[in-house]
């Protein structure tokens, strides 16, 4: 059974011996009970993931932080506690394609995952009659050659009027200028409609169709001010063969897309994704 | 990197808060560094798996399980130290198919894994000479209607002659008695040719053909006195289609098979598995 | 480039040679153009589909089929042509459950593949705002324990009212009357939430995790007066570990059902299932 | 049921109505029963693949080439017939990497796949042991910079000495030099261990967990004097994660290539394969 509510600590730090027994040892001694536990190192660095029952703790999320602090200090932690009782509040960005919208508001209006959705942000109208049906508020931002980079601005805008916490590009058919993307380092994930590295850049189901590949594939990625280059959070494949013409090939992709999309964004919801230089620790 | 040689402890034990504090703070407190750590609980059992770094502890194996004992009686555990550096010793079962064989005398020619083959025992003499190309003793048992009991018992003596570990039934095509399966629980694994429990029992691609199913797999478990019914440590499935013929059936399932028990094989040697009930739990 | 308009053509015949040759003669001799074709054979018993260019041939379908006839006559055939500009009405029957629905009026609304919806049939009024949404008729029909029998000859009469072609048991918790199920062979499809032959019956899920079995999955099989044992149209698989909770498990359940559905009423719209006794040739 | 023997025509020519009928039409004409027919068409080219149960006609292979030729002379086919009686004669290079060699050496041994081996060429003396249990000539052929042009000559000489068919790159560490490529177009198969286009080049699998890919893959393929350019046969990918070391990554990969290996290869020596351009038509 997992417990109803949990508090999410997540570290990373120079590896050394002793960090499992000092964390797990500072859990304990508030009589702490560790629902779920992961640890990871590479490169001399030491990643940890661990849900701590909330109902077995004396005190909340605020104290934990003063408590913990002290010992973060100790071992130079990169460290944060989320609570599963604050769902985040993610601001999804979709130009015309609604594949992975559609999933994503599914998942919203089933509870299949927890998470807010405080808005959406469109280049384009025909999204909004759907969006609105489910109470969420649809703010149209034109994306003109002439007036990107105001249309960036007034995206960013929003989002912070919404208080976002992650942005999600659903299919948005627009390059985010460089200052957005640092403005929210591991903060905004993409879906890309290839099996990077391979067919970066646009039309990529054109460009496998015509090298006549036999699996072609999605991936979702944080964004960085590097084109298509940011860390990897997953990816997945679909078979194709010769007889599919390339409206099929775009076919099949939406598929992988909108799955591929949807896991990567709950690992990213469920604190399960350590970014460790261009690449990710996901604690599945 | 993986360290040059470790120590793997395996627990389980009655859940409770402080586990993983009290574990990982007797190995700090050696020194000991943790390569790799994993945990679960399930139904107020715990489990865990460690491998400590040896060269970061002060003593060896014996001293270290000495040092555990205390710990490992106060909560309850039940658990076991493995050397990387001793290889486990995994008699293999065969009768005529041989593409399961043919696969782990590979791995074990190409050190893919480390283990070692004290003998291959066979009901039939098809495939001496290849085993004993490899300079691996080869053991011919009689199976015959008559003297069934015997052979099992020549079998086993076979088994504890050559100190094995494991017993792996890579297509043996005889049922084990009731007394072996019990002489060695969680120490003889099977590959059983359909994905369980669909078509358990006798010709299991016969009967997946005649369904019409679209996909055919296989199981690898530990084998107990219930017959196909033992905790599974691995399966997959490979996709089938109406222009298979029964022969390609067979052919499709030879692939899933050899791959499937080839990773049920490595779990255990890795001792990744940990048997709950009638279930498994496996650190990958 | 797939035509924009096509007929499909396809035969169930006793095998014997020249059947090929006949048929492509055929369509030959009157300009016809074959866009695809595929062919199986299998137990005496020859398949064949075929998808002929409508704007190649110098007359409709109705001139098609009574020209074919003769030749269908002389080779015993169980035929039938469809036209692509004609949709099929597919008639979608749904109870609490929404994944299956969700994706099925997503391709819908999406035109990913070309059907129309006349309406949703329930037994539960929860998804009727999310269907009328769409402009499409929600039928609310009960089914309590004593007047099913009623309920059903009400879901038949919505179903001939509305002309349906086809009806989908989208996730719909009730055994449908053998009368019923005989009715419409190989016009009803379900999706069941288990590998059949595994699992069959009530709450799948959580026999599988009982079992502890590594992979889950669901089939999509037409229905018959047998439970569960209808000809199997596509099946698949998703791997879950020790890990994942039971709603894990249902959950993961949830993503390979609405996928595996969605592909075989796909084959089903396409003309691209041919029954054979209990089993299917899908021509993909 | 397959026939025991059969005679395979492929055929690629410019697409026009009537190509089925007329090719349908001549073996229906000599009593020709097809036991496996496929057909597809792309740019305007047709392409085709029969297999005809050798029994049902009343002539062998040369008289049915005579026989056809004037039909394929006036569709301007470029065709083939071969016979599954006559093996064809793959000669298989390696360097010290063996996991495809014994894969395919197992395939032989097995009969899985109708195939004879003339002989195993090498730049290294490793598996000279393993090559030669089998019974199969093992020819070491020097590669070292001085003499490569010379040692590409010595692989010719033998190639044609032997009467290769097909030569298959089993982990051959060496780039063939241009004219020997032309010298064999679609006659040599090569493995390269990434997901092409993804890390063409060197060391695939270092590139791959440097990138941080959530999936790796192998590429079967056709040789061309475009390194790593040539018509891709087939492919496939393997899950790896954060925990994967390079030498699990290698091992995952070793795994995935000699699978994708000797699905291709099977695809070849059972005429499966058309070409087409830079891509490949493969009539499973």
């Amino acid at each position: 059974m997992r417990p109803e509510r949990f508090l999410t600590l997540n570290i990373t730090c120079p590896d050394r011996p002793g960090i499992i027994a000092a964390v797990a040892g500072f859990i304990a001694s508030h009589g702490g009970s560790i629902a779920e536990a992961n640890y990871h190192q590479a490169d001399g660095v030491f990643f940890m993931r661990q849900e701590i029952d909330a109902a077995s703790l004396p005190f909340g999320l605020d104290e934990l932080r003063v408590r913990f602090a002290p010992l973060a200090a100790e071992y130079h932690m990169d460290w944060g506690i989320t609570d599963s009782a604050v769902p985040k509040r993610m601001v999804i960005l979709v130009s015309k394609h609604d594949h992975c919208l559609n999933d994503l508001l599914y998942r919203w209006r089933a509870k299949d995952l927890k998470f807010d959705i405080p808005c959406v942000i469109s280049n384009h109208l025909d999204l909004q009659g759907f969006v609105e049906w489910h109470g969420i508020p649809f703010h149209h931002v034109a994306m003109t050659a002439d007036d990107k980079a105001e249309g960036f601005r007034e995206v960013r805008r929003i989002f912070e009027a919404h208080r976002g916490d992650l942005m999600v590009l659903a299919r948005f058919m627009q390059i985010l200028p460089p200052e957005l993307c640092e403005a929210y380092p591991n903060r905004i994930i993409n879906i890309h409609h290839s099996f990077l590295p391979s067919f970066a850049g646009a039309r990529p189901y054109h460009q496998a169709y015509e090298r006549g590949v036999k699996l072609i594939g999605a991936t979702c990625h944080y964004v960085t001010s590097e084109l298509d280059a940011g860390p990897i959070i997953e990816q997945d494949v679909v078979r194709i063969d010769h007889s599919d013409h390339v409206e099929d090939v775009v076919r099949y992709g939406k598929e992988v897309e909108r799955s591929v999309l949807a896991r990567g964004v709950r690992y990213h919801i469920e604190d399960r994704v350590l970014v460790h230089g261009h690449k990710t620790v996901v604690f599945k």
